[in-house]
Order: structure tokens, then sequence, then C-alpha cells
């Protein structure tokens, strides 16, 4: 099979009813309030090396992440978006980096200036690799957007570093990052420079990842420390190639599987593509949140285990669901185009990721929870009010990043066949069979299921195009240039397939139904037992209480009652919400009893949902995403 | 009004069809199971005072309150039960005890051999006067059942060192326990030895906590330490007066409630007593599981929050359980006897507490959910399989002093008037209107709700019965001498009034309607809603694995199917289980998917519940006590 590449961010424009508006944000008030807290927090300036001892704003071993992500989602923004101010502050920045840098190509602030004799003692808990490797993400993509190669060349010097210290060879270290990162991003640097040493050292990561000795063990007790607690927090338990459950820190974990799956997909290692394959049906059958969030034991922010996915205690971290869109998107490439994975992207994408900020795009969620009691709320990260800022601030600039990329997951090709994988209105510039193409959608998706595609090649030309059919979707009609088409044949993994000579001019429509569809989940998810979901479209509903009351959980949905969904112009800046009757408890025999023998009255109320991403907009309250449900015999 | 006061246990005997096997297993396999354990552990020869730096067996600072409840617990049983070996067990363990005590009466074995300069240094944490309540509690029980006044000496020495060093005189130190519980045992002492000083400790213990400065961080700051966590977690962050919602750990908190509950009925407190109600009220309207469980919290063992009654991850410790008892036995004569309160003590004895221990009384529940999948229990506090010990052993000789001593609960006595709270087949011992009665009961209950009770006063007399009408029970039936009675005017406060001249020979039936109920919670509890529990008479009912296979959350009882409730004689040593059809769903559908539109095939099964408090004792699996039932508008 030809290798299939995506279509970078910087070919795609997007314009759209939709997303136009909520990227604008990203660009213009998300990225610039992200820069003001890096640096009130001294994360910006840190890089400057000026911090004494005793004096405040001391910086945090994962201080260069956050600023590393940073870089990276600015950089995507000035791809499509020029910007002085922005450009001034990254070349700025970018100085500071590189003379942070020591001659031997070693980068990192607090084991620069906080304890430099600390470097490489504890790769367990010290993030050293994993901030080198959001940095080099960070300078591939500022090469990219600004064609500069001065950071780029930091990166790579560090990354060369890296390469002398640790591999099989004797007098390297055979020891790798408790967070994974560091893989995909070498993966990135290899793709950015065709410098094969870089594949090879992502190759060593995951290959000696999980190997006995465990390196985790022997640098702990050089330490003269205990070794740690369960390995499998951190996927080092036994080698990566033997696992099929997912466990331990879940955005470690999906980094972790994406730079698995790229290197797999390089190599052709069947064996580590066979781990991925089983690792993405454990999670996505077993251990994923209707809502695409993962994780989620707040302990540890890490996989529960099968069907544990408890609803009010879910921690299911937007960078878990970023993490586990960027693995998505890479499956493509190493299995084979199937809508599953797009499918999981989008779900995690509309869902736990595009709900990880503020409609403002002020404030953030770093846990996802799917039912809220605020009242009850025994910790920060469960939350219903989203925060501004936090202490380990991983999840902001991660949204920002992929946000201001959005437009590179649209689109994937080979030589000759283009697949389409996110409905928005957009422009998609690709080669494609010898000639230039540019694939031109409208559409008001999420909100409405129809599409419309021009497809304009500069000339005719005989190449396929693949429009994903959306997993969520029963029944879909398609046409080309105005006529009916049978699909039926036209079918594979999801995607339908067109192949002909394409004309300028040509205009594919696909309508997608788009009913509002009552969700249950697996018997074995106790949780969501005697409970529905509502979903319409890519889009999961919840209820809150300033349109419902408190006790949401006291609702119950009849099977038999038909649900409206409304477009309300005034609703969260416009969004579909549906409604519906239902019925409740009357709460007044309940003044002077906590349980009661069965007999309270039952009043019919209405309902309103809205879409479970644009929840804490308007309250802090109640939040409900699975509601009762009569259970008829069918 | 008079002082009610409680027939002790000594003067009464229990010879029933439920309690006596369990009761006999808890005298001649607990005790005997858990003196080994205490003797493995180390924590019987601690008070030998032998143990060196470096040795294994190190003791504990809260070592001395487990051997201590085994004392209390073997004293009961020895009141009734002569026992040479456990009588020698104790006289040696009492010399030792007696021996480690310092010449001016501080006893405690940590901090004489381990760290003895930490004495007193550390309220807050290090358990001393938790430690010697205990051990008063034992000593007190030790003398009454023994006559011997040995050990009650070196308590009262102790109690009078405790004197010496706090109380609001100057130069004495103005502290409380961080584990509250030495405030009920002065009550005792008190109570045992009519030395009021141990009365005005009592009292200064409640008046001082929680006033500013607060004590726990004066003390932090001697020792270097920044002032600890929420104060609140140890009841201390206001004066107890002004309490109004139970908050933080739950043994500490019904401990410290109970001898609030103590020391207003001696003292005619009044602002005292409405704390009390206060906090009861809170407790049992808002805090407390249907088992009579409290504490949901697993952080801090401790209170959630109103409503806040998760039942998977529900602590409910079997400690909580027996201090809640406690405390209830107490409100009713702070009070006055109002059934609810024997109505509480009733639900957790006969679920939480008597759950607490397996049939064949060697292994223990610590945290007591209501709800349990195995596979997916994060901590062991909530395993579903029970333990043979713990390392904080409190719950399982609490258990046993509570059974040992459960006859002291069954009734209680002005000068002319005698309560019954509890029915079990007895024969108890009082002087009442100037002669002596007995009073015997024949009856099935929990299993049956017919009591047949004989009133044998030595001579006729004049003086009033009162008979518990279980909170339960919705129907009930009195006869006097075979002739039914009118009920109604004799009511009052849960209790059946009958004032007359008693012959012997008088004989009561009360006949306690006790059919299957539907119970659900209240609309705010969100985790029940759309649940019913079972319940039949005092016993609550869950469904096991065993029983009904996997996925019980699945389950879903139709209101309008009719349950059975049979006495198998064969199930778990002869129980009650309840049965009849439910509804499932079809699991052939989910092979290959996590969640799906709704439209999975229900079937029909059957199912079975046995008690609650039963549970664990024939396989580890899922158990679950609320159970999705079909909802329909009333």
């Amino acid at each position: 099979m030809q290798k299939i590449t995506a279509v970078t961010h910087d070919k795609v424009t997007i314009k759209d009813s939709f997303w136009s508006a909520r990227l604008e944000v990203n660009r213009s008030v998300t990225l610039k309030a992200e820069y003001d807290q890096l640096k009130k927090t001294g994360r910006f300036d840190a890089f400057k090396l000026a911090w004494k001892p005793g004096q405040p704003l001391k910086p945090h071993y994962f201080w260069d992440s956050d600023v590393a992500k940073w870089i990276e989602a600015v950089s995507y923004s000035l791809a499509q978006h020029p910007d002085s101010k922005l450009s001034a502050l990254l070349d700025e920045l970018i100085d500071d980096i590189e003379k942070a840098q020591l001659p031997d190509g070693y980068l990192n602030v607090y084991f620069t200036i906080v304890e430099p004799e600390k470097r490489w003692k504890n790769l367990r808990d010290h993030h050293e690799l994993y901030c080198m490797g959001h940095l080099i993400e960070a300078a591939v993509a500022h090469q990219q957007a600004t064609g500069s190669s001065k950071f780029l060349n930091v990166m790579r010097r560090c990354a060369d570093k890296i390469d002398s210290v640790f591999g099989p060879e004797s007098g390297k270290k055979r020891g790798y990052c408790g967070h994974p990162e560091i893989e995909l991003a070498l993966m990135k640097l290899y793709q950015a420079s065709g410098e094969k040493r870089y594949l090879k050292l992502a190759k060593f990561f995951i290959d000696e990842r999980g190997q006995e000795p465990f390196y985790f063990d022997l640098e702990a007790k050089e330490r003269g420390e205990v070794p740690p607690g369960p390995l499998s927090q951190l996927q080092s338990d036994k080698p990566l190639r033997e696992m099929d459950a997912a466990s331990g820190h879940a955005v470690r974990a999906a980094y972790l599987y994406a730079g698995m799956a790229d290197v797999a997909a390089e190599t052709g290692d069947k064996e580590l593509r066979n781990a991925c394959l089983r690792l993405w049906e454990n999670i996505t059958l077993r251990q994923m949140y209707i809502s695409g969030g993962i994780g989620s034991n707040p302990h540890g922010e890490k996989f529960g285990g099968d069907y544990d996915l408890p609803n009010d205690t879910a921690y299911a971290e937007t960078c878990a669901g970023i993490a586990l869109a960027f693995w998505a998107h890479r499956m493509l490439s190493l299995d084979s185009p199937k809508a599953c994975y797009m499918d999981v992207f989008e779900r995690a994408l509309y869902n736990t990721i595009l709900g990880g900020v503020s409609l403002d795009g002020t404030r953030y969620y770093y846990g996802n929870p799917l039912a809220s009691v605020p009242e009850r709320e025994r910790k920060a990260h469960l939350s219903q009010e989203r925060q501004e800022w936090f202490c380990c601030a991983c999840c902001p600039p991660n949204l920002a990043r992929l946000l201001a990329s959005l437009g590179g997951y649209l689109c994937s090709q080979t030589k000759d066949c283009a697949w389409l994988h996110l409905y928005m209105g957009s422009e998609i510039s690709l080669r494609l069979a010898g000639t230039q193409l540019l694939i031109e959608q409208r559409t008001d998706y999420p909100w409405d299921g129809k599409v419309s595609i021009n497809v304009s090649p500069e000339k005719a030309a005989n190449f396929s195009l693949a429009f994903r059919i959306p997993g969520w979707c029963r029944s879909f009609k398609a046409k080309l240039n105005g006529k009916g088409i049978g699909v039926k044949k036209l079918l594979r993994d999801g995607y339908l397939y067109i192949s002909r000579k394409w004309e300028p001019g040509d205009c594919i429509e696909l309508d997608f139904a788009m009913p509002i569809e009552r969700m249950e989940a697996h018997p074995a998810l106790s949780y969501d037992c005697g409970r529905i979901a509502l979903q319409r479209g890519p889009l999961l509903y919840c209820l809150e209480e300033m349109d419902n009351g408190k006790h949401l959980n006291d609702l119950i949905i009849d099977h038999s009652v038909e649900l409206k969904a409304s477009f309300e112009k005034k609703l969260l800046g416009g969004a579909v919400s549906i409604s519906g009757t239902a019925w409740r408890r009357d709460e007044r025999r309940w003044k002077d009893a906590l349980y009661l023998p069965l007999g309270t009255k039952i009043k019919q109320v209405k309902f309103k949902a809205i879409p479970f991403f644009l929840r804490a907009n308007r309250h802090v309250g109640e939040m409900l995403v699975w509601i009762s449900h009569d259970v008829k015999p069918g």
C-alpha cells in the first residue's frame, strides 16, 4: 500500500460557520491570554536563566513544555495569519532558548539553573526528555511556518545530544522518559529533517521501554531510593509490543502509542503495529467515555480498567483527549484509512477537546467529568467552574496548538487518492495524480448533515476521492453533480470511494441524516446502565441545572417521548438544543426523609439539553450527560 | 423527666434463633481469632515493654486501643460465659498493663518505649487520649464483669494523670485529642466511679474543642511545623455547640457526638443538646446510607457532605456504623425515647455492623460499599473480599465488643417504665416499680415480624411498658393476653405504651407486617435516582453475582412484578431470600461496541436477592444494593 500522508494545515483554509469564530478566538484571545499567563507565572522569562535561589517564580521542571506548546500553537497560527506582535515575541523567546542551550546541546531550564546536578538522574519523574520533545515539536512547527531554521537547528543539536546519551550502544544510557512524548517528537524531527538517526533513537526508546532489568528501578537504586510503585503507571512494566490493554497515566499512554504508531508505520514493524491495534481496540471498546475522554481515574490521572468509566469522578483530562486524537490520526497511516479512527478523533474533538476551553477562549477544563453536582465536588480538577490557568498547565497550550493546526486533520492522501475525514467549510489544496486540486467544502456541520464539496482539479484527471461516512451516521445520501449515486458498492471501511476522471467544477453533495439519537452503553459499563445519552451528529449533549433545575439525576426520559432539535440563535453563540418532556419525582414528599417506600408522585416536566462542549459557559451548576430513561421489554 | 438508663447486658440473656448462633461465633471463634492476631502482630505483648529499636513488631501508637477493645469484648463475654482460658489471658494482660503504667499514671506503650520524647506533643495525630479512652472503657467493663477493681484502678490513675495535664486551669494544656473517644470513656468512668472530676474533664474536652486559637495549630507551631490541613476533618474548626452539619472523619465524629450526648444528658446543657439534635438530623436525613453506614468519602474516611452518598466508592467504615449505634443509643437518654434513635441503631446493626464480619466470624470488612465490581476495585478498603485483619485494626475488636454487649441495647428504663427497643429471643431482668420483673421475648425476628413477650413481675404492680414500633413497619397489631388492643392512642414517638397493673403471666403479642418493600431515596441523592433498594423488616437486601450473573447494574425490576420472600434453610445458615423476575439487556449485540443507539433487546430473567449483611460469604463477585427499576408516572 502507498504511504498515506496528511495534507498539512498550511494547505487548508477553514472558512466555516461553526469553526471560523472558534479558531479566531483561539488565535486572537487564547494565544494572547496564554502568553500573559506564561509571562506572569515566570515560564516565559525562565529561559533567560536569570532565576536565583530564594527568588520567587522558581522554575519547575515541566515549565519548558508549556512554553513549547505555545510556540507550536503560535507557529501554526503565523503560517496563515501573520501577526507582527506574536512574531516579535516568538523571536525574543527563541533567542532566549538558543542562549539557554548548553554548549553540548542539553536544553532544560530547571536542570540548568535549579538542580543541574540532577541532570539525567531521574528519567522517571523529571520530564527532561518530555520537555525536549515538546520543544522539538515546536521547532518543527516553527520552521515549517516561518521558513527559519534557527530554532530547528537548536533542537537538532539537542536531539543529537539526546542521541549521544541514550541508545543500545555501550556507554550510553538504556533509559527512556517517564512521560513519553520524545518518541513522537523525534519522528516529527526525522520527517522534517530526513535524518535517520532520529528514527533510530525513537525506535530505541520504544523498544527499550519495559525491558528488564527495569531502567526506572536501576536509576532509583542509583539515587539510593527504593524502586518506585507500579511501573504500569508509566507504561514501562513490560515491552510495549507485548501490551494488550492500556493502563497507567492516560496522557503518557496516548502520546506513547502515537509514537509507537509512527515508528511502526515507518519501519513496517508488524509486532509493534499489532500492539497498536490491540491497544486501540482496548481503549475504544472498553476504556473510552462517550465524550472521547480517556483516563477515568483521578488518582494517577490514569486508565481505570475495562468498563471502569464513572461519570461524576471521571478524570478524562483534556490533554488525554488531545493525545487520543493525535494517536487516532496516526492510526490512519499505520493501518489503513478506516472511518473508526477519525470517528474517535471527531468524538474527542467535538466533545472533550472543544469543551476544554470556554466560548470566550480564556478558561479551561483540565478534567472533564460527565456529571457534576458542584457542591459535592471534592477536587479542583473536577470543578464545574472553568479555570484560567493551572499549576500544571499542560492543557491550555495543548488545546491552542490543536485548534491552530486543525486544518491539518481534514484530509490525507496518497499519490492518487485523497481521503476527506472531517466536514467543515474549507479549502484544501493538494497535488493529486499530477494535477493541482482544490477541494472546497460548504456545510453547516455539526448542526446539519449536508455537505457540498466542489472538486476543482486544474485539469481533468483520474483519481479517487474517499469521503468518511461518520460512525454516528446511520443513513446518508450522496450526489455527484446533482445526480444521486448508489453508494453500497463504493463503501469500504467507512469511506465512500469515488474513482473517476474528475473535471473542474465537479460537485459532490453528501447528506448525512442527523436525527437525535438516544445512545446506550455496553451492559458492563455499570454507571450507564438504565441511562441514555443524547447525541446528534458528532455532538454529545448534556443537561444543565439552569435549564432543568436541580437534581438532574432524577429526570427520566420516556422511550416514546419525541425529542426536538432546534437551532437557537441566542443560545451560546448559536447552537442546536434538544428538548422534550421528561418525568421527575415530586419532591414535596421528601422534607423529613432520606429513604421511603416507593410511591413518590411523578410529574411531567420539560427539559432542554445543550451540546456537552458548551457546558459551564453560562453558570456553575449541576450537569449531566447520562440521563435515566424508562426501560421497556423490547 | 426521669433519667433513662439502659438495662445492662449482664441482665439480659439472649436466646434467639437468629442471634444465639452469631453471638456464639463471636464468643468462641472471633474473640480467639482476634487474640491470635493481636498476639501474632505484637500488639498483645507490646505491653511488656520489651521492644527495642531495630527489632521487628515495632509498636504503633494506636495499638493500645486494639487490645483495649478486645479486653472490653472479653469482659462482656466473661460476665455471662465464664471461660478460664480467656480469664487467664486477661489476667496476664492486665498485669502487663499495670506494669506498663508509669509512676505518674501515664499509660501508652508507644510513647513509653518508642518515642517517649514526643509524649503529649502532637494531640492531633498521636491518639494518646484515644488509646487511654479505650483502655478506660475496657477497665470499666472488666470491673463490671469480674468485680475486680485492679484494672479500673490502673485506669483511674491514668485518668487522674490526664486530669492533671489537661484543663482550663493555668499551667494545664488546653488541648483535646485528634481522635475523640476519651470524652465518652470519661463519662463511663464517671458513671462507674461517681467521681465528678471525670465528668468535668469530659466536659472540658467538649467545651474546649474548636475554640480559638486552635490548639492543633498552636502545638504544630511548637513542633516547628506548618499548621495542619482543614480542622473540620477533626471536628475542631469551631466550637461543638455551634455545629450543625457533620463533617470530617466519621468514626471520630460519631464517638465525639456520643460523648457530647453523654455530657449534655448529665449536665442538662441545652446548647449542647441542641447541637446533638442538629447533628443527628443532619446525618440521618442527609448523610447516612440506607445500610446505616456513614462517612462516604474514602479520602480521610470522612463525611462527603449532604446527599453525597456514592455506592461503589462508599467508605461507610464498620467502626463508623458502630459509633453511630453508640450515639443513637445515647440519644434516647439525652432526648427522650423516640423510635427514630433505635431505628438507626437497628439499621446500622443488622446491615453495616453485622455485615462487617463473616458468617464464620473470622473475616471482616473495614469499608462497606453498597455496590461492588471486584475487578474494578481500586483500594483494599473497598475489596469485596473480606480480610482476616488490618494494619489499622480498629474494626474487628470493635465488632466483637458490640456483639458481646448486644444485650445491653435491648431495654431502657426509668423507675416505673421500661422501653423495649429491639426484638430478639431474650430474658431481661430488671427492677421496676418496686418489683423484680422478667421480660421474656420469643420471636423469629428479623425473618418474621411476630413477637411474643411474657411479662412476669414477681408481684403485680403498676408500671408502663413501651414497645418500639420499628420505623420500617407500616402496619402492626398488638394483643394483650390474647385480645387485640386498639393501638392508636397508645402510640407516642414511635413507642406503644401500655400502662397497667401487670400481673405474672401477662403476655403481649406484637405482629409487625413485614412485606418486601421497594425503597427509594431522596431525589437529591443522585446515585440512587431511578433505583430501588429491597428491604424486608430491618434487613436491607442485595444482589450477588453468583445468583444473578455479571453486570448487576443492568438488571431492572419492574414496578408491577411480584416479589417473593422465602426462608431458605440451606442459604447462608438459613435466611430469607427475595426473588422475582427482572429484565436485562441481551448482551449479544455488544461484541464490538461500547456505545450504540438505543435498541438492545430486553429479556426477562429471574433474580434472587440476599440480606446485605450476608454478602460475600460464598464468593467474591459483583454485589449491588440499589437496583434499577422502571419508572412510571404515578
